[in-house]
């Protein structure tokens, strides 16, 4: 009884900050038009993942717009529809033991999954900003960012990206083509920094491509 | 008497709405120097139509700054008057059903509108925004967005946009030449979205043509 | 008595709105580093202006910060400085019967101003935010952006400015090279909206050279 | 006694003033994903820093993250862990006779530091803005900006920074490649007008060379 009450509390807390990340990345314009979800675990075992509902708008999204789930995408908590993308969350929760996952929309992700959708991704390399990520510790570091072609196809997709993550066990992002970016850290804080790193760096990509014509 | 009333609450709170996206819109440089002009239907017979006053500023838009009109543009509430370009809300109200009509003046808009002109239009394809654009159901859709040209003639204009609209009945927008956006929905939340993914698309085109010189 | 009291209730209301118009233009980054300064006229007869400090943070402006000057730049209201640029502001009110003077440093003024300064200006034309501009009536106008050497000779400058402003009575604004850009209008509320159009503008045409090299 | 708890309020109020600016660059991208970081010096004799802790959300940074330092780096206020680039900030305020040193990673600054890595360093020349900088009273300020390789060899790296300091004594900043900008002042408010300078001028050098190519 006591547990589950401090799960409840949890979740709030949990809901609340998914929200004002949320808006967060709204105003940056990585999640307009009702794009991009965002979630996080509550507990491993069983597993509960509070997640954004589908179809809401970020720039207003309210801490009653996360719903819960368990590990069959079932809601087990909130009245609303989970993101329709909850099964790609839950295999980054399963494969790369993520304890949140954030997809964002923004312009150079956009741009670049679809520029380099042809060699399946592209090395980012020497950039101080790299330290951010997980594990590194130093920009000499040659960070692999896989980019998978779009599906409606969600298991399908799925399973594309069981093989990616495998191939690829130390990435810390993949690109879905003319779609948008998937990443991860073992906490809401982690991921979120996450995001901020490789938009940075997709940015600075993107920009620069302006020069070499 | 309590319909009058519950008309008089619905249309004090869609203009508190249409308040706050017009200061939305103008921090994103959507609406800038008065530019933009936005409106949503508050009852269909009679046609009443609540839009934003002419040239006020959006940035400190106020919900006393939005007028309500009639099928004819007559003021029937609010002491201002109605944006010059009310003749093409009402326009597309009628013709495309729309429970909200928002027009914008962006940067990408205004470029990509003068550079596609002389095609009348252009193909935005393969994007999985466009799966937020109503009854859009897959990344793999193709839109036309038409261009008109731009004209001091409103009534000449409107009977351009009708004949546009016909020809392309499951458009969600057209842009007028070095001018701007018009996009609509079945009610504000869907037209609002509607802005952001069009506006989205056009700077992911925008952008990605400063790579192919 | 009473005048002297309402004029100084004016004061108030106008250093509250050019401290506020100030953390706007902040945030969009057309003031920068201290850069920029805007004042507005409070009476005519004699002449009282009301304008920025010297050297003052516009993120953080406060109404303290504007001071009270007459013709001759003396303060007669208000501590500290003003800003040494007061000259070309009193210039344009003299010369072009502004109510209010605005002065931006942005990306694409900067940029711009040093492109076109050869020939010493640029048109902008057929652009409907172009009717935002007092007088103009139609997108087909087309107006002339006059360019001027930047200079610290500042009474050398007011007198380029006269004589660039009689050469072209109808411009709503200048760019000094690799400076940036002064406008006006009859009250603050246009000179605002003379900003906002002319900066927009200068970002289209930025924007666009990209495409063609 | 009374000079302790004076010098208390004094980080108090500097430690406010610190998590304020970090809040303001991270909107505008400068300080993304726990990147930058800020420190003003307290007292001179003996040396006392305020500092930004190490891998702190720069959009929710808080008083409570800002540790104060003596010259060994060692923490005499705070209960974090100081920045790793504390080493960098401390040769700055002994070389500099700084007041305020901030490091910030924009776009532009990673893309400039290496488009021109190979000459050490660029010019920049004839911007009004450059006036902001200390000391320079003219727009026709010829300023040289130096880019120093990235390491993660703190102890090398401060060596470099001394001899790149002391060929260049009138230099306002240096870049560090593919990595940032550092620069300074004589207090906080004079060391963000430097940053706010810089990084502006680094997007107009930035946006410029997308037109010649």
């Amino acid at each position: 009884m006591v547990d589950e009450k401090l799960s409840q509390l949890e979740f709030t807390q949990l809901a609340d900050d998914l929200a004002k990340l949320g808006r967060n990345f709204y105003r940056r314009g990585w999640a307009l038009g009702t794009s991009g979800n965002f979630s996080a675990v509550l507990t491993r075992d069983p597993l509960r993942l509070a997640i954004t509902a589908t179809g809401v708008d970020k720039g207003a999204l309210a801490a009653s717009q996360v719903v819960q789930i368990d590990s069959n995408k079932k809601v087990v908590e909130g009245s609303l529809r989970p993101s329709d993308e909850a099964v790609v969350h839950l295999a980054v929760v399963r494969l790369c033991d993520a304890g949140s996952v954030l997809h964002t929309h923004s312009v150079w992700s956009t741009l670049l999954s679809d520029a380099y959708a042809d060699q399946g991704g592209f090395w980012i390399e020497g950039y101080e900003m790299l330290k951010g990520l997980a594990q590194v510790r130093t920009h000499e570091h040659r960070e692999w960012l896989p980019i998978l072609e779009n599906s409606q196809d969600l298991p399908a997709l799925e399973r594309e990206i069981e093989t990616i993550l495998r191939l690829h066990p130390n990435a810390h992002g993949f690109l879905l083509r003319r779609h948008g970016l998937y990443t991860w850290g073992h906490d809401l804080a982690q991921a979120k920094r996450h995001v901020e790193i490789l938009e940075f760096l997709l940015e600075v990509l993107g920009r620069g491509r302006s020069w070499k014509t």
